[in-house]
């Protein structure tokens, strides 16, 4: 009986046919910078042959053909695709993407440990290697109501499960600086093993201080003078193109030769509307190249260098002994994926049918109450009021101040200045929380755009002109269990449901996407002029991320981690 | 009550005077290779602020110097050193080494598991982080008599000390290839943890199957073009300057920024006397330099780059949050050590005398048998006979064939061809085998050497021109307990006790290394023109390095990997 080690060296040794060989393509060696025409013979999960002649079970012909390592998404939340792990398995994975980091951090928000042993259970089965980081920060802030609380003693249980590589971005800052408790538990619970950072601007004595906990890994900066002063005190950048937040372009002055064996990919979320358009990693890498990044240094990054940066050891480079995740790609510059293989197993429709299904979990996750038009009403003032700033394709939002016009006793909207309602309403059933305010430049004309997606906690927001509009819509994300909706004219114009927890579809990602499509041309009939308009919404609730932003509990001012009184 | 985490950040925030702060020097950044002037500021055994003004309870001035991270031997043997690991500490951490990868293959090789818990039990005690990998193959060879047998239920119970990296050097490589059950029992059980290799000139679809194992390092390579195989296969290559084996100038070619990253130094085998007179790592950083290597190549080989070869993810850098292992060196060519930090404190003398002593093992190792001039004589041959061929630092040897000169019944020594007598005697007391052979290359005129240390198992091993002092030699080395002795003209002119094992000393690194001195003074007074006779004659005994050896059970043939009949 030969054992699994005993083939391993059997087959590499070239004694013993290989279950599969690559022949007549060039590999891209991260380390020497070379592409070397080579067999590429696989055992199982493993690389057993480079730089020699082997003959194979199976063979394929990869003349003209070019493999890279397959690469490594170093952080992101499976949940903005907006489908199942599942789903994102498929739908992700023959573009190359062979190992996904996730943070199931929206999950754990709403329904708690119930939606991280779901990410689990799924990631054991999925043809992706998705390995779990384990949210750090439910709830996220106190200036926020989350569906769920997971102290230090909810995470320990998931501490020592083979998916499962540390603690997921750290993004209390303030939090760790201040020595918060809370934060100082978990932080002395993973010291030792991974903690991933999330500090936005964070710099200065206060960065120094949030990096002697033990944080290693950034994936927020967003100009390349920041992510100089991180890298220069010891951390690992990964840079990020999201849906929403898109870094690349401003990153790419980091992305040298020099510099990266210490970088990494990463997407953090990502639509299935931009990976059907643009791709998902191999997008990042084609965009680098096209605009001058060395190929070494990017590929390095999008997998050795994200590879060693979490301590996967096994994975990252094309050679004997290491995991037989492979990319086949028709040129460094196209990046374009001709074929992939997991642990040794091709991506084909047939090898994913042959996954076990997991049973979806939070279906009955939004229990908001009924509102109704009025409660979008907001006192008339004569002072200037705080007004969100919203930046096209950024997180980040700016903190405005205007006097807004008024109606009776009410402000009221402000087309001819962009301004217009926005109200996040409690959904987990605990308070019946109704904060609103104004928001400043998403171009809308008329109707109404509601989500239950709102980092960081998920409670209903909803962005619109008409406040019965904005009531139909919140009060319609009850019926289909979560989703975004678009009202126009007191008509429901687009939809998609989103029963996971408010957050995942049940269904396949072609059709996610299709839908999307919809809810996109319905948003831009309304008059927007963002991309992506449900992103931004979805971001306006995320009071981690400066400067104004508003929760179910009110507006808050991120630079003073703070509620806005009245 | 402040907690340690608590104090990290606080001093990192510089809310906290630092414990301590090195001012008005310039730090070596590994990632960007920029020179920082920047405080350092330290708390504890980490680093919690680079790049801002800080404040300490203690505060340095080291103005003009510049900081880089400690220095790490990736593989060596301490037992070389002929010192405990704690005279160890004392003699190479003021280098700048502050931690060192070390396999008790030696001391294993003579008294097995007690040998390995010697060396963990100090470990835990040195200020040096010293590490141990579990001694992959004791006995060596079938082709030898060791003192002791370590299967892998031997070792399973060090596997998870907290000073156990992995598996240590897994020289068998022949064992690997032909799948060995001994071999692959030991493999099996450390896949996925870190495992050493070791496999001189191995390449082509051998050295995949070895690698196919999972076995990831190499210190062997003693060309470019062997490394640059083996790079590409993925192997992380340990550039090695031993007191034999010396190929840091072989291997210059490869030491470039670009595989920097995948790159470390080691020692392997070092004396105090070359530690004296040369330094240790921080001799081959300067060596590297005055040769055009980059200082960004070879500080990054030295230090972030070998820590992330072996997992050890705490250090590498000076940043906040990493180990504070610190060396402070008057300039980047020089790299002389001016004070060494390591996990915070200041290597001092006093720091030296807070250790705890740890008991020495092994104090009644050599059982050989009383030999006689008689036994070291070989019959009469007409035709050729193999002969050593010695090579001036180098551990590999050549397979030489000479017709030898005859006295009656008795081959003789050949000193026009500088041919004399080497003898293996067993000491272990298993069975008292004798072999005799012949070697080339020693320019010994009379007298005799001979040495306890004899890898890898260790029996005494001795040459001489005549066969009475040869005698004296061997005997002399059971009186006291091994060791190293020279003898000349029926004199004893030199010696040195190392009752541990036979391997290592109880004295003082500073003692030890005089010793030396009077050693060697006296094995040249009998000709030799090797500059390290000792070394030479404790590797002719290594039947794992090619080409022709000499054990207790007679010739190598390596090549073959066999015995030489008679």
């Amino acid at each position: 009986m030969t054992t699994r080690l005993e083939n391993l060296i059997d087959m590499g040794c070239g004694r013993k046919p290989a279950d599969l060989v690559l022949k007549g393509g060039r590999f891209f060696d991260l380390v020497t910078g070379e592409l070397v025409a080579s067999d590429i013979a696989i055992c199982g999960d493993r690389i057993v042959g480079t730089c020699e002649a082997y003959e194979g079970v199976e063979e394929l012909d990869i003349s003209g053909q070019i493999v890279v390592p397959g690469f490594i998404d170093t952080h992101l939340h499976i949940e903005s695709s907006l489908v199942t792990p599942h789903e994102f398995d498929r739908c992700v994975l023959p573009y190359g993407v062979t190992t996904a980091i996730c943070d199931p951090h929206e999950i754990a928000n709403v329904i708690g440990t119930e939606g991280i042993q779901f990410f689990l259970d799924s990631a054991l089965e999925t043809i992706m290697d998705i390995r779990v980081q384990l949210s750090s920060c439910v709830p996220a802030t106190h200036l926020e109501t989350a569906g769920a609380d997971l102290p230090i003693e909810r995470l320990l249980p998931f501490r020592n499960h083979p998916k499962v590589i540390g603690l997921a971005e750290f993004m209390n800052f303030p939090g760790v600086i201040h020595k918060d408790p809370v934060c100082i538990a978990k932080l002395e619970a993973f010291q030792g093993a991974h903690i991933d950072g999330h500090a936005p601007l964070l710099s200065g004595h206060g960065l120094n201080g949030y990096l002697s906990a033990g944080i290693r890994t950034e994936h927020e900066c967003t100009t390349a003078e920041e992510a100089m002063e991180k890298i220069r005190k010891g951390m690992h950048i990964l840079v990020r193109e999201g849906s929403v937040s898109k870094d690349l372009h401003a990153l790419m002055p980091i992305l040298t030769e020099r510099l990266s064996p210490y970088l990494a990919l990463c997407t953090d979320d990502r639509n299935p509307l931009d990976i059907a358009e643009e791709g998902h990693l191999d997008f990042m890498i084609r965009t680098a190249i096209a605009h001058g990044v060395e190929p070494l240094a990017v590929y390095r990054a999008a997998s050795i260098s994200a590879a060693r940066a979490f301590a996967l050891r096994d994975r990252g480079l094309i050679a004997p002994g290491w995991r037989a995740d492979l990319v086949v790609i028709d040129s460094l510059e196209n990046c374009k994926a001709q074929m992939v293989f997991s642990a040794g197993r091709r991506v084909t429709d047939a090898l994913f049918a042959t996954r076990k299904p997991v049973d979806p979990v939070g279906l009955d996750s939004v229990k908001a109450r009924t509102v109704k038009a009025a409660d979008f009403a907001t006192p008339a003032r004569q002072e200037e009021q705080p007004v969100i700033g919203v930046l096209p394709g950024k997180i980040i939002t700016e903190h405005r101040r205007y006097r807004l016009p008024s109606s009776g006793n009410s402000s009221t909207v402000d087309l001819a200045n962009d301004i217009i309602r926005v109200a996040v309403i409690e959904r987990h059933g605990k308070n019946g929380n109704h904060a609103n305010g104004f928001v400043q430049g998403f171009g809308l004309k008329k109707g109404a755009i509601a989500s239950t997606v709102g980092h960081d906690s998920h409670n209903i927001c909803v962005v619109g002109v008409s406040e019965e509009d904005m009531a139909l819509a919140a009060n319609r994300l009850s019926d289909i269990r979560g989703g975004f909706v678009v009202v126009e004219d007191g008509k429901v114009t687009a939809e998609i449901a989103l029963p996971i927890a408010g957050l995942m579809s049940l269904e396949p990602y072609e059709r996610v996407r299709d839908i999307l499509y919809d809810l996109r041309k319905a948003a831009y009939a309304l008059g927007t002029t963002l991309i992506e308009p449900f992103l931004q919404v979805a971001f306006l609730p995320l009071p981690v991320i400066p400067h104004l932003k508003i929760s179910d509990k009110g507006m808050v001012d991120v630079d003073r981690f703070a509620l806005i009184d009245g």
